[in-house]
């Protein structure tokens, strides 16, 4: 069987366990107070155009520990975050914000994307409410996007500006989350890192489904949020005592471009991938431009597929169709993208 | 300058790093579905005398995670942890328990160890109670030890039981830290993971203070927790999408004697430096019998040791007294530990 | 002005405000200890057809409290709540239920009420799911339903035991908000306290919104709620010390059949004003059997309105329509009933 | 028997009886936006020497109410309250403020008070450390004291001053719970709510055990708390729908001197039963100065006191002494009072 159902499914790319190797006999202070996260933190910082003054590197344990910790020091009691109906924090994360305190607002959604005219539809509606009114619901303090989304899409730079743009208007904490990030600049022609990190108050750069072993480089500008978010990272259990691995691996990401090259191998996979799936006419849930593809396949093509490939089943009609999701990733071996592409053609 | 702060200034041990390398080119299902966590799953069972029918062992990112994701689990709104006054849930894990709801109950100990008797005085004053009095406080419901404790102590077999038995008379569910167990297992005489197994409702088996990268494997025998604490890591962003990293790492610690070995070695040179300061007459803070020390030196002793050693500071007194607290793992090259006796008895 | 914005316009009604008077010298113990909690708990218990064996009434300070409280009772860790998207601990309580950690699943409601088929829906996928895939999400432990809905509507019997039904199937908690239960009752042709606790696990009486001063009386099957409950309510800080007003009250309500006269009052003010707008031609938003209304108004009626009576805006369309609400109660003058009928005609 | 168990026993005082039946025809708005309640913020910000501009004054249903809601608004995540070990949400309120997520970090405390020593060494003791051992322990964020405290002692105006300078230096938020403050303005010779209202920066007055139905005054002096509380309050379930009930109440305590009245007969209640104590040589637990007596009664004394009067238990020791607590207030009957005292004397 070939595994098409995650971007996680090998251990780490070459060059990063090499780095670990190398490095493993160190001796270094916990708590990514060490010499490596310092190194990592330099290279992405500059990687987004950002100084120490402007911005703080910290080390997550997952992803959905990143969103947790950034999204619980951003929020005080009563205040909630906006979200696509179709967000990994509203759908995918056992309810995590929640366990926070904290209400998602979900907001109507296009492609995974939000719209700009949705966050500013509920913050009109707060403000224009009176105080009293006001007290019955949420306020809305952050604005949560996934670059690329859970549909594989990615924002434009025009649009991340807009989002951006109506964040500061109504005073929104704009966090994005990253954790197919590689995917997703290396799939986009205007935006890279730098825009990334004008845009956004914070995101995370995701290591685990880009080709690390485990761990996520949260990025952070806010003043206040970078003072508290250690202690908050802290009290949900996501500091990692030998944070020395997560500066290794994104020291081995981002000291040349490594981190690009391993997003653009997997897009050039899963592009030969859905050429052939538009050859023989099937489908797509959606626009996928990254590495994974959401074809709408028949019953047919369904169990010919199931037959030799791993894949994940986002629903089935009561006709048989079957809307999957299939993801190549650096651990992809171009043998089975041929295979996959041979059984779809036959 | 020789690193006795902690015990996870180095990698991981040369045994896990090479099954990490050899294991990393396989593709494997995510989320501790894969064939490496099954294995390290059913030798731990086999070292703690369960079978798969009275217990699970699932895989979290650090300690503070193992034990919030854990204690949250098993404590419904309103409920209670006791814990000695020592407990690291208590001072060293930055609120992450009252972040999930739940108060910490601390209650006396000595050398970091609760006795049975403060346990049941909580429990009797509850019981006793009348409904409106009972609903004024927090109703205790489990207990949290340490093996060994934050001190550096380990349970006899007697004091475990007798433990297992108050907590068992006034249904109390008996969580054991082992953050440092396998320095506990290798200092005990009469406890191994068979007896733990037997007293604990659940505990934890460390991997990042005893020679992982990172993780722990926890192991719980209720049936109602393990039904339901997948769902409360992964709310806890605690489930790592690679456990094969941890499976690994935990199947060559169970593999052989490998997570005695590496305790044992590490208790070993601490009982060097133990024996050295004894010599000159340095007292401690606790009677240590594992990795940790907590002597108590005088200013120019403090002095000496701060030029050529790191070392963490518990406590100074206004006469210039420290208590310290020195590490020894298995990455203390045996040069450091000479060198550090030298400096003691110089 | 006229006041149709809420039904929580008035003081107390004349019968309790009597009793409040009345009962106002005796010395009576705290926390709803008190003879008078004990007598209006025999006498809901026995309109409930339910005997102290089989329930026990509890009083909290307010709805939201009542909602809070009994949820967080009943729910675990990761466990969510599924709801109407109307439904009241959705749209009004500030995130409450968030607040305390867990998630609400909604699902789509038809005029305020849940259909069967759709809890179905979410328990199915829930449970076809493999472990993994389950820890991803939050597991479906109750259902909230309110009677009258957030719309006015009420559920028939039928539609009750449905509800019941699915939720008995699937292990789920059935809990109803009976914050407007008076104008519910009065206005159902089958459901009476009987039909509400024989279908509910738990359930409120709703005295805020119904004529109280303050409170509500929440009835609890479930012998672990109940044993759990009071714990709870003081921590959430809803329980009363002076719990004698919650029972004084709820005495006066049950001693003969105010409550339902007081429901049947405001209904039928309702039905008048109802007629009113239809014999205008104004179409609602819902249909409504109890006493609020959601007239469509458009915009010449809207200001003609506004300029006499006070009410609340649901929603504005750009061409100026409304869709209001309208409440009556037992406070609401027959004389302001009459000028709104004359104002909606003139 | 006569009650002395608690201040609560009574209904409210009839002042407050007399405008609660005088007001109830009245038709006004809902959650506190009121006429009553307009005045009642009026006339307490005028006595404790506030303008509308410096404070605002919000009504909560409960005492636990107030101290959740108030501290929730003020601590963000990983932020403690520092508090005394007899703390009333520390000992008494069922763990509310660790169901907010946050912790209390406990201070030695005489007689019921913190010393601003116990404060400033939990601070100076956070400020040194590094960021990294920060991140290990809950930031210090806000000060909880009570007024008079739960062992009926009263802080000096010096004390006070002492305490908010610290707090000022360290900038925590000072809070001070006033459950009982009538009783404690009502014993202090320097301490008025002006002096309460310079010092703090929110305080509540109580209602409840001071002589209302139910419900308290919270007044708050920070803006950002002021613009968030409100949400935060209807969040935990506190913000009562007929907040009218609440005006009304403190109107009356406040529109002459009443609640100062009804603390000091209540003190001299209480001063006439502490004089026959200290006559027959019985010793007292605290030096209390208001409504709560702690005397340590012999088993003789205990047992004759137990058959006419219904006092708390506070603690038994093994040779039968009792500490007990005895409480007056507006409502214990002068008659009362001289049974009690001709029981002890006899």
């Amino acid at each position: 069987m070939y595994q098409f159902q995650c971007d996680y499914t090998g251990g780490c790319c070459p060059e990063i366990l090499e780095k670990l190797v190398q490095t493993n006999p160190l001796e270094l202070p916990g708590y990514c107070e060490d010499s490596l996260c310092a190194e990592a933190e330099s290279l992405i910082l500059k990687k987004a155009g950002l100084n120490k003054e402007e911005a703080d590197v910290f080390w997550a344990a997952s992803g959905t520990m990143a969103n947790l910790s950034l999204l619980t020091t951003v929020m005080a009691a009563n205040e909630a975050v906006l979200a696509a109906d179709t967000a990994h924090i509203h759908t995918a994360e056992a309810g995590a914000i929640e366990f926070s305190g904290h209400k998602i607002l979900t907001v109507r959604s296009k492609d995974g994307k939000i719209l700009p005219e949705s966050i500013e539809r509920v913050c009109s509606n707060f403000e224009e409410s009176d105080q009293v009114s006001r007290a019955h619901v949420c306020r809305p303090r952050a604005v949560y996007i996934s670059f690329p989304t859970e549909l594989g899409t990615i924002y434009s730079l025009e649009e991340l500006k807009a989002l951006s743009g109506v964040c500061k208007r109504h005073r929104l904490f704009l966090y994005i989350d990253g954790a197919r990030l590689a995917y997703g600049l290396a799939a986009s022609s205007d935006v890279e890192l730098k825009e990334l990190a004008e845009c956004a108050d914070a995101f995370y750069i995701g290591g685990t489904k880009c080709g690390a072993l485990f761990g996520e480089a949260v990025v952070i500008k806010d003043r206040d949020v970078r003072d508290r978010f250690l202690g908050v990272l802290r009290m949900c259990g996501g500091l990692i005592a030998k944070g020395r691995t997560l500066g290794c691996s994104f020291k081995a990401f981002f000291e040349d471009d490594l981190y690009q090259r391993l997003g653009r191998s997997a897009n050039e996979k899963a592009a030969k991938i859905r050429t052939a799936f538009e050859e023989v006419g099937v489908s797509f849930y959606s626009e996928s431009q990254t590495n994974q593809l959401f074809p709408i396949v028949d019953e047919k093509l369904f169990n010919r597929l199931s037959e030799k490939i791993k894949f994940k089943v986002i629903r089935r009609t009561q006709e048989g169709q079957g809307i999957l999701r299939l993801c190549t990733s650096w651990s992809t071996p171009d043998e089975a993208v041929q295979a996959l592409v041979n059984l779809i053609k036959s």
